[in-house]
């Protein structure tokens, strides 16, 4: 076993991060030490590349940042159970305290000291990584390993689409098709929607929804998207709205093409505050407004884990770029373009 | 327009059925009048002819059974707002008085009065029906005309499949596959449950299950179902279990292989009462047990219409038999036999 | 029977009313014709009385404004069979369509095509108005005839506190203390809020709040409402928001103030739309926002009934005025002048 | 600190316990040592000590049984960080495994590997119990402490009330007034029952409901229950049943009484399989029904915690015999005859 190993590390309080040589970390009793086979990129590590106010408000540099990832474990603490030397792996990065309200009561998720592994702590960009063995998640051998380190943004969408009542036999309209859009498409489809209108600016982004299968795909700069949907709806309007872009005027269009009494996920974080019409937008509608935040723990894993396993998604068009984990600079170019879906980086040279 | 029309009649209070000549009905101001273009059987429809004790007990004859059907709309009363001649229709057939607690607070299928159609007053097995206006369904035109009779019994099995919190990223095991067991196959996976598991004694349902495209047919007679559910589910056994055959030692399988904290729709009606072991089968467990009557009016109607628009629900295999509406005898041996799927009644010659 | 009778009329696209003597409604074959003894005052027709944007957009003079009133019945139509003269009732005015999807979906509250009497129609605020049957209800003797007329706003109060999950052992905060607010109170502690904290400006309802037993009643101009609350909440804040004010300050004083994974009823209109911080008010703390709109059909009308017989609601802090129906300006200067809670106004002498 | 303590133990596979000198259990790294000051009686420790069926199928002697109580820490483990020696604590004794599906998905109370101190591991009729850290439960201060031994079986109470959609604004009826079904006549009017029927045949039972301020009590020996019930409810039905006997009568009693869509929560643990007429009983009424298994880890806790905070419950009249410890033969005779609410048992002189 080695004692150092080669992270991407963000080292200063500035833009950039560096390829450096560093310590393995240790695996404490309750740990598991993972060998990083693929990690893949969330726009999280762009701002956090990027040195943007909010990345200058929560991280601590120095920081070996990478949130999602999956590959085999190397060790483990000796307090542990459940996992064993040669498991293939994923986690929940999202390390609850395990001791407030929320996590006493089935919502770590939204626990009020939660740690990011990633961003609070040391993540996955780098040869190894260690988590708790609470938050590692054993991958099925009937999932596709090429899924494995997808989980974290696909747990978004799948909680996103199954919170409120699910959208079975629901008409959904998905705003902003970035992978957690893309990605829903499918989920929702998988769950029953009947009917998927995925609504985005971006025409390379249009493709791929198009290609997840989308039954309609929209351009709001070019189509006349309430008149579109509404036509498509008998006039009423969707019964479940994903929003998943942070962009004000996706917001609103969303707001506009929701029926009376529907269901609003909320996931896309908008830069700065917004102007709401609450009256209209949400209070005459009877409508039902959720933030989205992270997954459940360990729900949303288990329902993923049962999509997969049947096969039921098929998630290769949003994966569009694969590199050396060495690259990252060039990985953070192709997530700055916004051509990018999901972007797989491999610490080895085998991809 | 002719005065009379042919009908099969419960005349007597007897075993039996005769086909008769009777007055067309009078359509009231809020009545819409349909001749009836396919009628389909229920095992209600059995017990009526077959006089068994529950017929015994509820029915009043003369009575002009039947509540599966669709047909044209010929007149229409002259408060009449939302249907007109020429329409396509099927009804709801349960008519709930509109007064109660129940029917004031949404759940009108589950009215202290409810008069059902066919069976407290005359119903469809006839050339012509009167439906008061607000139990008429339009049929979308996007849905097949094939599948428009069928919309009583379907819509049980989407009540019973989408009830509690739905079946997306389930596994859902089915006992029994009379018609409505194997609609629900169909709309389980149409509503995302990722495992449907069919529980059969008769091959000839359990053919038509696999053609249904459920992910594994058991017959109780042979296969250890126990057994193999709990190892199709790691040991934890179905989240969902939709009871379709009101049969104890189904029931009681049923309960053996619901993993902790299921759900339990109860729709099959035992023929007398059971012995249930509570403790075991439902508060350890803490199971829901939901009982399940007729359908939502009419949100189980517009689940329906989206999943049929949608094309995600193939009900041919289902349907096993077609014959003239004045071969009623013959269709009741069909269903005496326990060998029909789903039998559709033509009063015209045209089929 | 006289043939017309005293009114309030809304005559002009202008400011004011006036009292006329016009006919007495005439009384359909599906209609009710109540004696109003009692009406009540809305912020509603305040805003019809000073002709404000709103109104300019929405109602058409001549118009007899009233929505709030309870009376006798004094004649049916031919085809009302659940009403009788001399029944005491109150009504719910929201007229839905019936036929839209929300109305055949057990959300007839948020109708697309529903028609307010006392907005859309002619309304209370007369000696005689004639309601459909349909919308009648009918006063249970166990209930305190004063509290008759005031079902309406109550009916907004209950539906705020009991949608989502409830409030049974849950800590309530309530911003606003209007009448709806101030019923809120008294609601929300009836339905096992263990505690309920009211935020409101103006001394004269804070007064009124303490008198409904809130638990705790805070100036946002003077206490620093967030530590307070917080302290109060062992840190993490209240379990649900009711938003009874429309106004921005208290909406982002609410939502700071409420835990994450709380819930939020928002019933108070905003005058204009408000810059919500969507991350932080409501998706990064998984808030669940129900916009409130009516009253549930009729279901919220039987939690009222029941709520009141059973005595768990005091509502007479509430009633500060009683006037007689033809001092109608002076209503509106009291309403005008925020001092006023509910203002009952009486077309006979006797009061 | 002594070595050893004095316990009831069961020695033997075999009726009966005794009071021996035993060695103070051992407090390992995660672990929490507490010095018991009340322990209380469940009905679970008579069938312990009488060593019936169910206990010969479960319990492995030597055991300590007692799983309800309160006491102060004596000492942590060195990895326990949320408990400090001095707090006064009562704890959850279901030790869930923590790692299958229902412990991973906020359902740990009816984990599949469950281990119940008192029952399969040594219980608190001891002067000393050792309990993990994280099944701990610090008594707030505000918390009467008279209370504190309670909280087990209050919170079979309170999630038996709490389940489904709550009961505010319903009437509930109460099968069955042992202590759970007398806490959940306080529970559910602190939850905003309207109205509670307890229905019990013993009288000194019956005395105590109605010292809890049940609306109504009735013995269905001399009552005829269902037509009160009918006559309360205006026909109608209960709109929830609390099912806390066990007993084939009662449960079909409540049935009987239940409206129709109403829910019922069965707690009471029959001694054997049961008839059970699932058509009229659940099927068509469209009955909920769930089974209630323990106490949600922890938000039963937490609402627990908040009702008595606010003092909301008043359990005194339950409280019927305060017993020394090594009284337990005593003790069982009172369980035995019926008599008695909740047995307080004290291993110390002082009461």
């Amino acid at each position: 076993m080695p004692k150092s190993m080669r992270a991407v590390v963000k080292q200063r309080a500035a833009p950039g991060t560096a390829v450096c040589e560093v310590d393995i970390p240790d695996c404490g009793p309750q740990d598991v030490l993972v060998k990083v086979k693929v990690a893949s990129v969330c726009g999280t590590d762009l701002h956090i590349y990027e040195w943007d106010p909010w990345a200058q408000g929560r991280v601590h540099p120095p920081l070996i940042p990478g949130h999602e990832f999956c590959g085999h474990v190397i060790a483990v603490g000796n307090e542990v159970t459940s996992v064993r030397e040669g498991d293939f792996v994923s986690a929940e990065m999202h390390v609850p305290c395990g001791k407030c309200l929320q996590c006493r009561t089935g919502e770590a998720h939204i626990c009020q000291h939660v740690r990011i592994l990633g961003v609070d702590a040391n993540g996955a960009f780098a040869e190894y990584v260690v988590i708790p063995e609470s938050n590692i998640w054993k991958i099925d051998p009937a999932v596709l390993p090429e899924y494995a380190s997808l989980l974290d943004p696909l747990g978004n969408a799948v909680h996103s689409v199954l919170s409120g009542d699910g959208v079975a036999s629901k008409t959904v309209a998905i705003t902003g098709c970035g992978p957690i859009g893309l990605f829903s498409i499918a989920v929702a489809r998988a769950c029953g929607a009947v009917r998927v209108i995925a609504i985005e600016v971006k025409e390379s982004r249009r493709r791929i929804a198009r290609q997840m299968k989308a039954d309609l795909v929209l351009d709001p700069a070019t189509d006349d998207v309430k008149q579109i949907v509404l036509d498509a709806t008998g006039g009423a309007g969707v019964d479940v709205l994903l929003e998943m872009s942070g962009h004000p005027q996706a917001i609103h269009l969303g707001f506009s093409i929701l029926r009376s009494g529907g269901r609003v996920s909320l996931l896309g974080i908008p830069s700065r505050p917004l102007e709401i019409n609450l009256a209209e937008e949400i209070i005459f509608k009877g409508a039902t407004v959720l933030g989205i935040n992270g997954r459940l723990m360990y729900q949303t894993w288990y329902q993923m884990q049962a999509l997969l396993k049947a096969s039921h998604l098929d998630l290769h068009p949003v994966i569009t770029d694969r590199l050396s984990l060495w690259e990252f600079d060039m990985a953070m170019q192709r997530m700055k373009s916004g051509e990018a879906g999901k972007i797989l980086l491999y610490p080895d040279d085998i991809r």
